[in-house]
């Protein structure tokens, strides 16, 4: 897809698909039919609804389960606000690609296929603290080749990033867009110590005060303080509403990618849910501005997609119980007392 | 195996093999070598190298993963403790076997073989609020049923129960192990409404007191207030400790049958972890005095082992980090700055 300027982007946001709550109620119905307390699955049950609302399937399928992992470069970089170098980035993009990676081993257990997406890692974005970190024109093509991974047919999408720097952007957008002081959103990333965490914090601040003019448009802040990884995320989860295909989020950095869209047009992120709770800090706050609660809190912070190719299997136990469990009429099993 | 005194059992706790702590450190120096930061897998690595404790392998392997659900029948019934019918045990133990439970979904979609034990269900125990549940025979019997079901070569064993009125024994159970008012302890079990709650209440405030002279030995506890599927639970986790099997416990229920052990002997519960937090909630105050953490906090609350299948999948994440991952040396990529 070929985005020219972000108003495209926001006429996009302007007409959202809505969900098809007649599957959904036609798989509520079935819920109570079960052979089981009504309820008695707890978040099980809202994951079957929610996949059969997006899905527009009263018995949900997941066949076609795709993880995308997105890899960027960050400018930032140079402020020493990672614990690991820039070169990583590429490293792991190369371990990905041999199969020798968390997500490789995740999604392989959780029956999906993998993507991985380097976006020109040669070419780091700008130094935020300094200028933009892309230009409009840059943020729309990484954005476009974001809404280009999402095939037809895809039941479940998980999105996730690699990109050493990229907690630094993910803060700074979270900040941008919801407010507070950078301190509240500042986290240790891949381990910082405490003067690297001092030095992240500074970057935050110094890009807050140097884009703030330009921090009420959300699609502007994005294209300010953004990786190119994050980007596409945005545009990954766009195209996947437009197909109404379910998005797991995987954490922070693809949760803050995200939350611009939430900003643009209210309900934007409905068929997205966050898959797990990252032990970075800033990700409680944001996912509480966002109204979700994460599926699972593992203490995990690899990004990378790792936390939503965990969430998938429980995806799958939820719809294998949607879909297979017996009624109590089929099963002849009596009801409450 | 044939137990002929509670004393023979007491005997057994007093010999509890130890971890394998080489397998464990060898684990360890593997998973600090692995391309990712150093904990960013949280509880997976912790997962993994509880496996690996156990297991006396430094890369544990999955291969046999068996689930055994335990049913039983409950005396205690006939005072109104459960929102369904008793002969819903027996009913639901056919629904297991024709494949249409909850259980039968998720352990097709965990990998697991899955064992139902239907324990007496034509003989409830007594009414434990007018006598002992079990005379010290029929608990040994249950516990020896329990000891017989793991096998020879079984990598983890999940352990999970069906039985009307078995969240009632627990209670008093779990009451009877660690004190306090009955009122801390008591829930809704499968739903049930405030008169309900109210009588499961008095009964197991009825059960502390008239059984107040055994509630020192915790053996002679779980007779009286056990079900028979209880006691087998409490006989599988022993003789998977026996085995160095790690072992996980389903729920409140599960958690409850197995507490007997930690209480007779320090440690006797290390090879086993607690699946899912469930909804019921004498179980946050159970595994807090177990000092154990539950896997899983998804709003479970339906027992036949359904928490613990989904935590086998967590299992099947971490142990496919551990054993598949490449180190840091083999991918080539630069550690910390």
């Amino acid at each position: 897809m070929t985005l020219s300027r972000l108003a495209d982007l926001r006429a996009l946001c302007e007409r959202l698909p809505p969900p098809d709550e007649e599957a959904a109620a036609a798989a509520a119905a079935r819920q109570v039919q079960l052979t089981k307390p009504e309820g008695s699955l707890g978040r099980l049950e809202e994951i079957a609804l929610w996949l059969a609302r997006w899905q527009g399937r009263a018995l949900p399928r997941l066949d076609a389960v795709r993880i995308v992992v997105f890899a960027g470069n960050h400018g930032v970089t140079r402020r020493g606000v990672s614990a690991y170098p820039a070169e990583v980035t590429v490293q792991m993009v190369a371990n990905f690609e041999r199969g020798g990676a968390a997500i490789n081993q995740l999604a392989r257990t959780a029956g999906a296929t993998l993507s991985v997406v380097p976006i020109a890692l040669e070419r780091p974005t700008a130094d935020f603290t300094e200028a933009p970190a892309m230009s409009e024109a840059e943020f729309l093509e990484a954005v476009g080749l974001g809404m280009g991974s999402v095939p037809e047919g895809t039941d479940l999408l998980a999105l996730g990033e690699m990109g050493i720097g990229n907690t630094t952007a993910a803060t700074a957008l979270a900040a941008a867009l919801f407010g507070g002081e950078a301190e509240a959103w500042v986290g240790r990333g891949t381990g910082l110590d405490a003067a690297g965490l001092t030095r992240k914090r500074a970057a935050v601040e110094a890009a807050l005060i140097r884009h703030r003019e330009r921090l009420d448009d959300p699609l502007a802040a994005a294209a300010a303080l953004d990786g190119r990884e994050l980007a596409a995320i945005l545009g990954a989860v766009l195209a996947a509403r437009l197909r109404r295909v379910p998005v797991l989020l995987d954490g922070f950095v693809a949760t803050a990618a995200a939350a611009p869209l939430a900003k643009l047009s209210q309900g934007a992120l409905d068929h997205a849910e966050i898959a797990h709770l990252s032990a970075e800090p800033g990700h409680r706050r944001l996912a509480e501005r966002l109204g979700k609660t994460p599926w699972l809190d593992l203490g995990m912070r690899l990004g990378e997609a790792s936390g939503a190719a965990v969430a998938i299997l429980l995806a799958r136990a939820a719809a294998a119980c949607h879909c297979g469990m017996a009624t109590f009429a089929e099963a002849g099993v009596a009801g409450r007392v």
